[in-house]
């Protein structure tokens, strides 16, 4: 059996039934490659009360451990935010639903509705989209595109800032504004937020000038996880809301 | 001080950081009318290890309980899904920072996020939208504009069905269906998803006609919460992955 249990946004946001089910499990593994090794693995260990085996991308993608071992025993496999988001969990699911492995599925907080910290409101985001860096002779402007599609429709846009974990390469807050700034030929964009380790005890909202906060030092935003947001119209409650989180 | 605990999708979904506020707190209050009040209380109770009261939405609204308490002790306030998607979330956190209480925010597993479970990618969603009860007169249609604006870009649409908790009343998936098939003149909509308990142990998800799906009586799809995902274009692994709920 396989259960495929998330963390959340900052690994102690693991659920009660996530807990049980790890609880009953005989092997514990966990992965970290898609998202970020700055995770507490002692804490998280403490949380769940058993120790956790780490696996890398070739113990998921190609030797399938987690798949392997759920054929003869429980297995608790634990990953950031929401399981089911990211294309590899996908694929590690509908495996185990195609060669008959029970699965479990534990839901924890994401990004995808923790953003509503900010105070805008979730049914108001349009596509979300990821600022990727350009390669030689190439700049995808495809998250460009996003934002004016929602701009349009009066609807916000959650943008991701590239990340190349098995690399402890991500992108800084600063380095997205100015990729953004260059794709914005029209200067449609104006206010921003960037969000910094939402859900985290050191989480960090800063509303303002994208013009403005472009210029600070990466340093003033700290380490990821990190994401932008581009307000499309705000109702009135939410600009009131976003206020509290004006840059000086 | 003041903490907004989500307690996810089906009230065991709570975090470990959520449980350990409530551990600390003097007080435990909940509320249901903003969602729905099929949860199994004594089973939360037994999770939390605390009795609960339950608030109407005259003690949060008008009354404002949990933030009068906050101003002198330690309150858990703990709410079905990720906190800080409801407005009545939102506002009581607002007042919270205006009026210097202390505030900690626990997210847990949301709709948002889990709705990932269907196999569908997230960042292919657009903006989401209800289906709400058509009154003498007025047959809100916008739910079906956005629908019409998400497919165009080849967008997937998270739509929720209408609910007036504390009346107990909820739109059952076949009304919504009904609902879509009268907005959709031009029959834009083909294949639909009908997504009933996502995160519960109930959870059934259905793929397939919505001609098909809207003829079936409305037990088929069992007690609430349902919603519905009316697919954008799909990538072949999202094809393959939602095939594994097809009706019949």
């Amino acid at each position: 059996m396989l259960a495929l249990i998330g963390l959340g946004l900052d690994g102690t946001e693991i659920s009660a039934k996530g807990l049980s089910y790890v609880a009953g499990s005989d092997e514990v593994f966990a992965e970290f490659y898609t998202s970020l090794p700055c995770v507490d693995m002692a804490e998280i260990e403490r949380i769940v009360g058993k120790p956790i085996t780490v696996l890398t991308r070739e113990d998921v993608e190609e030797r399938e451990l987690p798949l392997e071992r759920a054929r003869t025993c429980t297995v608790a496999f634990l990953v950031m935010g929401d399981p089911l988001v990211a294309t590899t969990h996908i694929s590690l699911a509908a495996r185990a639903r195609e060669d008959g492995i029970p699965l479990a599925i534990c839901h924890a907080s994401s990004i995808y509705s923790a953003i509503g910290s900010t105070g805008l409101m979730l049914y108001k985001f349009g596509k979300s989209a990821s600022i990727v860096y350009p390669e030689k002779n190439y700049f995808p402007k495809s998250f460009y595109e996003t934002i004016v599609q929602n701009k349009k429709r009066g609807l916000h846009t959650l943008l991701f800032l590239d990340l190349k974990a098995d690399r402890d390469i991500y992108m800084n807050p600063v380095d997205g504004m100015r990729l953004l700034r260059a794709a914005d030929e029209e200067t449609i964009v104006s206010t921003i937020i960037v969000a910094s380790r939402i859900g985290w005890k050191s989480e960090k909202i800063v509303y303002g000038e994208v013009s403005e906060l472009s210029s600070l030092d990466a340093s003033f935003f700290g380490p990821p996880p990190h994401c932008i947001v581009v307000p499309g119209e705000m109702h009135f409650a939410e600009e009131e809301y976003v206020e509290l989180f004006r840059y000086g």
